[in-house]
């Protein structure tokens, strides 16, 4: 039995005021031509498969074209859950009616309880049990019982599957939650506010492979076959150094589990620069990737006309300009005298790049002479 | 061959701030019940399933239990297409995959080209086409043809269904449109502003049937075979006496088409009751319905203290009160005289109400003055 695990497809997020559906449809394109030279047995998104409950139309489009080629032309089950992104209830719209066709949408607690059953030569039949998010409210009113946290919940959600197994399957988990000791990424969002939200591995060990979704960065915590497979993409600056990738799984009889990643390869990679402007400028030219998204970080310590303009002749994609030079500068030295020098200088670099020439000793008068003015009227 | 049409569900209604779901889901119910002790071959909604087209959750969710009930428990195909207020793309989704198990979402031009085949023993096989609801600048668009109105869009759209005609079948066809001549409510929203959204009854003579969306009184209109279902039930006070129904269907080999319209019944019905405060609370205790939503027209010429609190006592869904007794009495004597001795009878009115007691001459003197002084502090 071969899957592939995925999770986080986010579709329909923006970053910094674009929106990446773009970015997404070619990722998503890699993972169907995947499937279509090395077929599998089934495609499972652990979640956050919408970056929020009422996705723009253009991402359900984007779903709808995915899950057609992979459920209708490629003949390939897709399992999901949904995530805390996602709206279950919505997401989660004729669902039975799609069962059929081999795209399974396990949106609720019944749905969870009943596996989807799929067998191969080498693994006999594999249930698949989906865990849909849920805020321990949810749990505790739904089964009434007294849990309070994620980690109570999940033991609870656990105990009732692994109460259905049947000894001569094989079982997979889907679930969408943050596993202790795992590592997270800045483009997460958190899970509970003020409580915890994390669940203990330990509730997984029944399992054979546990697909975990939520965490953007590729791991396993606990056991080798607790995994996450990490998001479509990176959502954040901070993942720029992590390789995204699905999760190839094969599975045999004995529960013996061996996991690839395959990774995914992004139009536009999420970048930082670091340096000054000028150094920048030069070095671009030799940049193999000028369309990436970049977040560039200034480290020159004068003021810079425009440097948006200048950055994007090259850099088409700069999202975001960090100037931390230029804070610290301000932060240091925070006086009245201080400031009412950097406010010439300021003007002084104005000048130099506006006109190509340096400010003479009569402009520097005048100049200093209104920036007093003003600060008389300020006052 | 017998199938159900319906249409306008229009389910997540507000009316006057109150929600119609629990009544829609219990109308819904009477169709469930319906199919459960007559079945029938199929059950058509010709569009707007919802009000609009991101529906709240509840809304969802009460129509992923009717389709269930119908598809699932009682094996009887649904087919349905968008209406003005529903978001076609978004209804849409997973529309392939639900096929399979008898859900038709019809919801774009190329699933309109591909007829539902269904066959019974009296009809042979009947081809159901779905027009999914479109402005005239979509079929402009999508076909390349130059259409600018809901008339010469249907004409495009029609030939190009006839076109797919296979003569062994019947063909029913199910659109989302203004019949020209067809009667309006006050509750149907316009489908264009400005140019025409009527259509001819013509483009429809090739079809067996034409279940037709839109208009909620049911109606039919240049033949009795090109019909309006009707809402599902009232959504405006001006239908009070309209009788809301679904439509039965026979259609045999030959085409023969017979029609029966089968009643809906609303837990509350819309109502106007007109008369003066005090017979309406009089008659009250002899109202058989007294939970119905109502509108109250008072004509009571005087003014009346909080009348929505007396009425909800004895009429709990009182939703609106019109004065139109006091309307015109403003109307007609706009001066300032008139108004400044309004002022004074208006108050004679209210402490009436509330002390249940006149004003004596001495109280009335008091009040005049204060007026007097607040219209001096006016001017």
């Amino acid at each position: 039995m071969k899957f592939l695990h995925t999770s986080d497809w986010h579709l329909g997020r923006q970053f910094h005021n674009v929106s990446l559906l773009d970015d997404q449809a070619l990722i998503l394109q890699q993972l169907v031509d995947y499937v279509r030279h090395h077929p599998v047995d089934a495609v499972i998104v652990a979640g956050d498969i919408y970056d929020r409950s009422v996705p723009p139309t253009q991402a359900i489009q984007l779903l709808n074209q995915v899950v057609s080629d992979l459920c209708q032309s490629l003949n390939t089950p897709v399992i999901m859950i949904p995530g805390n992104h996602d709206g279950a209830a919505r997401l989660g719209f004729a669902a039975e009616q799609m069962r059929a066709s081999g795209l399974y949408i396990i949106s609720d607690f019944s749905q969870m309880l009943e596996p989807v059953v799929l067998s191969s030569e080498q693994a006999g039949e594999v249930a698949f049990y989906g865990m849909p998010y849920n805020d321990p409210e949810l749990v505790r009113h739904h089964f009434n019982v007294t849990v309070s946290t994620h980690d109570e919940a999940h033991q609870v959600l656990c105990e009732k599957i692994v109460e259905q197994f049947d000894k001569s399957q094989c079982h997979v988990l889907i679930s969408h939650c943050f596993v202790d000791g795992a590592i997270e990424s800045e483009s997460e969002r958190p899970l509970s506010i003020g409580g915890s939200d994390r669940v203990s591995h330990e509730h997984f060990l029944p399992f054979d492979y546990v697909a975990l979704g939520h965490l953007h960065k590729p791991q396993y915590k606990g056991e080798a076959f607790i995994r996450y497979s990490g998001s479509l993409m990176k959502y954040s600056f901070s993942e720029q150094h992590q390789k995204k990738s699905m999760t190839l799984v094969e599975l045999d009889k004995t529960g013996f589990v061996c996991t690839t990643q395959i990774e995914l390869h992004a139009a536009h990679e999420m970048r930082i620069i670091e340096g000054n402007l000028a150094d920048i400028l030069d070095q671009a030219a030799d940049d193999p990737r000028p369309e990436d998204y970049l977040l560039i970080r200034l480290t020159d310590k004068h003021a810079i006309l425009d440097p948006m303009e200048k950055l994007r002749q090259v850099y088409p994609n700069v999202l975001h300009i960090e100037k931390p030079g230029m804070l610290i500068g301000i932060d240091q030295e925070m006086s009245t005298q201080r400031l009412k020098r950097n406010e010439i200088d300021m003007f002084k670099d104005f000048f130099q790049e506006a006109k190509q020439e340096p400010l003479t000793r009569e402009q520097e008068q005048a100049i200093a002479t209104v920036i007093a003015d003003l600060k008389k009227g300020e006052e």
